[in-house]
């Protein structure tokens, strides 16, 4: 893409209206936009970024056997008042009537639609293990807080998992436990796996990703080593039970939650299925992926004094190209770069501002590595790399285009 | 994927509850299901024809050089009531108050939104042209009728350019109707372009791309001369203009919808540009597709007594295979079909129902060829494939494996 094409909506009230470091960079580099208290559009660099983020979580999901379905946020009250919930959400569920005076309500989970659309489909154990899953809007009536860490609307993944008993469900729980250690490994974050209470929700084992970040609201203790995802919530440990490494306290972002619901739903639900003597309940699980609120922890965790520094799995261009001049030999290899990496792979600074400009601009959107065309291609027929954490590389075309292309 | 695994919400109530064919088919196949008046869930057949709808309309619209971006479909009243809209939309708008009391709704459209987002960051005539679009969920409080064709929530792709003048609008309004065209071949479904009156919208042109259908609430003369799109609201021509066809009355389906808007928008969301000798407003363009409604509408225009007949460019499944009986050779060429075509592709009816209700289950779905592997296959080593319209092939494994893997 040439920036001379690209929208960019760069927020002037970024610096003053913006509490947190990825609040203020998400707008200040056009990421998003932010036309009301706790709602955010994204632009072009942002679809790119949250596409990018919905594609390795549907790959990882599919991997697992899981099937993608939608439900509607747009909800009745029925089931929800069948759950029990829709007391147990007042204030933070959004609520309306529609015309013919019927309640309705904002999807802010999915337990409830998702056990009405598997009830009376899955009634013999053949059709069991079933995982659904979904990527899409959720709505909370939360105090705003923190740009998009917590937003009236936001995206999910969330997954729902139907078996016939605990062992199965044990099995799917920790395939989602694998497959959710990769997803974060890939999309660059540093995250820990905390033991949560499942108490609350009436459940029987509970597992949060939490990524160490200031601003986050939650609280745990982890292991920084590498490689270790170990997390507690118990502060008296003081040193990690699976490397030894010293614990640290800190903050942090709830990424994922990995919950086995048991019959929380299907009881209320009456989601059942036939045996040889009557009926027994399905045993759910449910997991869930903050997907947009994966953007402001991996900027929280990556950035510097000139912007974000996204993961190349994540960042809306993999590639910026910035020639130095209008030399002919330049402007020719900058377009042979963005022909054939793809103009989806490389943002192009055309256009005349300034070179110090160009530079800045592509480190503060957080291309990982910018090519710059300049002396060193003029005479040496070098393409110079400069990567966004500070290292430099230099190719021949042959081997860039290899590399790259 | 395999049968067994792949869940299929068909619907009991389908017979007695829907109206129209497309709603009957939708739920008797299992590709959606249906919670509450208006509101529609997709399952993994559904959800894999939206996308497949999504991606044709995604790669046109990236090729004609318009940017993807989301913006919520929670909002704010205030720029409705910038725009004179918040009153028109009464009733059709779901309304409602945030915890802190302000006005909210769900977007109907994104017209005032899209102007707010590019207002202030769109000033230099360089900025220019800018077409933005997004693919996402739309609410409106209809009267919910015919299943899938007016829902209450429903997935749209709209676009918006930007312009300084109307020579570049119109370059764009162009671009844009080729792409429609696109689009639309490509998907399979059977159009008009329809002179539509802009007027009401304040605008200077206007066109409606419409399918044929009986159930359609719209009323169109169209030709139905093959590769002729012709379609007008006049009723007193009665010949194509365009190849001497006679043209033909009926109801229809709006599926698209390229519009003109001018300053309608410009002008109460101030979104104005810099030139040297003052300020200007902003030409606007505004281009729809209803991503949902595409769903009832090729069903109505693709069906026979035993189900839906997909194009393969929207199937949710391009093949199914079903093996007679279990006989090794046959179940091994199965498994290597399901694995070499990809199981993306491919819908291998394993498990112990009857072969007539795989056969039957398979037109239902609509996937629009079968691999039958029998005798034929035993004997002469030959796969047959029966197409969904009744055609008929026989492949060796190689040749079938060059065409289809």
């Amino acid at each position: 893409m040439r920036r001379t094409d690209l929208f960019v909506p760069t927020s002037k009230e970024a610096e003053s209206s913006a509490q947190v470091r990825s609040a203020e960079l998400a707008l200040r580099s056009g990421l998003v936009d932010h036309p009301g208290a706790g709602i955010f559009s994204y632009s072009p660099t942002g679809e790119r970024v949250r596409k990018n983020i919905s594609d390795i979580i549907r790959e990882k999901m599919n991997d697992i056997g899981a099937q993608e379905v939608s439900l509607p946020g747009l909800q009745y009250a029925d089931i929800w008042r069948k759950s029990g919930r829709w007391e147990e959400f007042e204030g933070e569920m959004f609520t309306f009537q529609n015309r013919e005076g019927k309640d309705m309500c904002l999807a802010t989970t999915h337990e409830e639609p998702m056990a009405g659309l598997v009830r009376e489909r899955v009634r013999s154990p053949k059709n069991m293990p079933l995982v659904l899953y979904q990527i899409g809007e959720k709505y909370r009536d939360d105090h705003p807080r923190n740009g998009l860490l917590r937003a009236k609307q936001f995206t999910m993944k969330d997954a729902y998992s139907f078996t016939t008993d605990e062992a199965a469900l044990d099995e799917i729980y920790q395939e989602m436990r694998a497959a959710y250690i990769e997803i974060f490994d890939e999309l660059g974050v540093e995250y820990a796996i905390v033991d949560a209470d499942p108490s609350s929700m009436g459940g029987t084992a509970s597992e949060e990703f939490q990524a160490p970040a200031e601003v986050g609201s939650d609280e745990m203790a982890y292991c920084p080593g590498d490689d270790c995802h170990f997390g507690t919530l118990d502060f008296d440990v003081d040193v990690c039970p699976e490397c030894g490494t010293d614990l640290v306290e800190t903050n942090s972002i709830e990424l994922g939650h990995i919950f086995k619901l048991g019959t929380r739903y299907s009881d209320p639900m009456d989601l059942t299925y036939d045996t040889e003597s009557g009926q027994e309940e399905v045993i759910m699980g449910s997991y869930g992926i903050g997907v947009s609120r994966l953007i402001p922890a991996l900027i929280e965790q990556r950035n510097d004094e000139n912007g974000i520094i996204w993961p190349e799995s994540v960042a809306p261009f993999s590639l910026s190209v910035v020639p130095l001049n209008e030399d002919p030999e330049i402007i020719e290899m900058a377009e042979e770069i963005h022909d054939r990496v793809g103009s989806e792979e490389v943002l192009l600074f055309d256009g005349d501002t300034a070179i110090g400009e160009k530079f800045a601009e592509s480190d503060l959107i957080g291309v990982p590595a910018k090519v710059i065309l300049g002396n060193t291609f003029l005479e040496d027929g070098e393409l110079e790399v400069e990567f966004r954490d500070g290292g430099r590389e230099y190719y021949e075309p042959a081997d860039f285009f290899e590399t790259y292309a």
